[in-house]
C-alpha cells in the first residue's frame, strides 16, 4: 500500500464527491494532511455542522435548518401555485429573481432509472399530496430540457391528469437545471410570464 | 442567501480544496446534503480520523502512523543515502518500484516564495540535521525540472557545500514531481542508476 490505512479511507471518501477523480482526491488528502489540516479540521466540522442541522423541509423539500421553510412559513406566499424545481440551487435563483411569489417543491434530482432515480426518491407522491391540500390549483414545472428532465415533465403531469389542477411549464430551455442562480433576474423573470399549460390528452 | 448559514460554511470549506472552485462546492455540498448523507458522514469521519491519525515522521517527513515510518524504522535499509522527493507521492512509487534500498526525506513542496513556502516549511533544517547523524554519505536529489524545483535543488546543494557529503541527482527529467507513483517502475529503476554527482563551485 503506497499510503497509510487512514490516508487511503480519506482518498477513497473523497472520491465519492462529484468529479473527483482518484488524482485529484490524492492531492486533496496530501495536502490536507501535509500542510493545511487546519483545512481539514475545517471542512470536517463544517460536514457534520451541516449533515446534523440541515434538512428537507417536510412541506417542499426545500433545504432548511428550521421546522419548515422560509417559504412554507411565509403565510404571505400565494399557496396556490407550486413551482416544481429539480434542484435547491434552481429554487435559489427563482428566489433572488424575486419574480415569483408562490410556494416550492423541490425534486432534488430528475428521474433517471439508470442511476437508481425512481419516483420516490425525487418524493413525486409528497408532491401529490400536497397538491391535494386545496389551496393548490396550479403545478408550475420549472425544468430544462434534458432527455431526463422531459421524462420527468411527462410523469409529473400524469399524475395530475384527473386532478382538475392546471399543470404550466416555464420555458427554461436555455437554462440547464442545477444553475439557475447563475441566470440573469430578468431571465428567470421573462421566462416565468412565459409559461404555458400543458394540455392532457384524453382517451 | 440562497443556503441556510451551515451550507454556505461547507459551500465554503469545500472550495478550500485544491481544484475546487465555487461551482463544484456547491454541486457537493448540495449533493451531500440533498441525496449522500452517508458519503458525507463518511468524509468527515476520515477526515477527522486521518487528521488525528496521519502525522509526519520525525526522521524523514513520510506521512505514517507510527512512531517512526516504515522505511526508518526498518534497520535493513541503508542508511547512507536519503533520497530527497517533494511528495509522499514521490516516494510511494520510488517505493512501488523496489529499487531503492535507501532512507527517504520527505519536503511536502519545493520553494516557492510566492505562495510562502520556504527552507523551514520544507523542513530543510531537519534534513541537514538528519544529514550530520554520521550514517549518511549520500544526498540524492529526486526532484523534478520546473523551476520551482530547480531552485530547490540548488537550494539544498549549497546547505551541504563544506559538509563533505556527496550530493546526486536522478534525472527525472520527464516525470513530474508529485506523479512517481504513476511512472513505470522500470523507468523509474533505470532513472536511479543514472543519477549524477552535482558539483560545487569553489570560491
Amino acid at each position: 500500500m503506497a499510503f497509510t490505512p487512514a490516508t487511503e479511507k480519506l482518498i477513497q471518501a473523497l472520491q465519492a464527491l462529484p468529479g473527483v477523480g482518484v488524482r485529484s482526491a490524492q492531492r486533496m488528502a496530501l495536502q490536507l494532511l501535509e500542510r493545511e489540516p487546519e483545512t481539514g479540521q475545517r471542512l470536517s466540522s463544517a460536514l457534520s455542522d451541516a449533515l446534523t442541522l440541515v434538512h428537507k423541509c417536510p412541506q417542499c423539500r426545500t433545504l432548511t435548518e428550521d421546522d419548515l421553510c422560509g417559504v412554507c412559513a411565509n403565510p404571505d406566499r400565494d399557496a396556490s401555485v407550486i413551482c416544481v424545481v429539480a434542484s435547491d440551487v434552481d429554487r435559489a435563483g427563482i428566489e433572488m429573481s424575486a419574480a415569483f411569489q408562490g410556494r416550492y417543491f423541490v425534486l432534488h434530482g430528475v428521474l433517471s432509472p439508470i442511476d437508481g432515480i425512481g419516483p420516490e426518491t425525487l418524493g413525486l407522491v409528497e408532491l401529490v399530496e400536497l397538491a391535494r391540500s386545496g389551496e393548490v390549483s396550479e403545478i408550475m414545472l420549472a425544468l430544462d430540457d434534458r432527455l431526463e428532465s422531459e421524462a420527468t415533465v411527462h410523469f409529473i403531469k400524469e399524475q395530475f391528469k384527473e386532478s382538475g389542477l392546471t399543470v404550466t411549464r416555464v420555458p427554461f430551455h436555455q437554462m440547464k437545471s442545477g444553475a439557475l442562480d447563475q441566470a440573469d433576474s430578468r431571465v428567470i423573470e421573462q421566462a416565468l410570464t412565459q409559461k404555458q399549460t400543458l394540455g392532457f390528452e384524453h382517451d
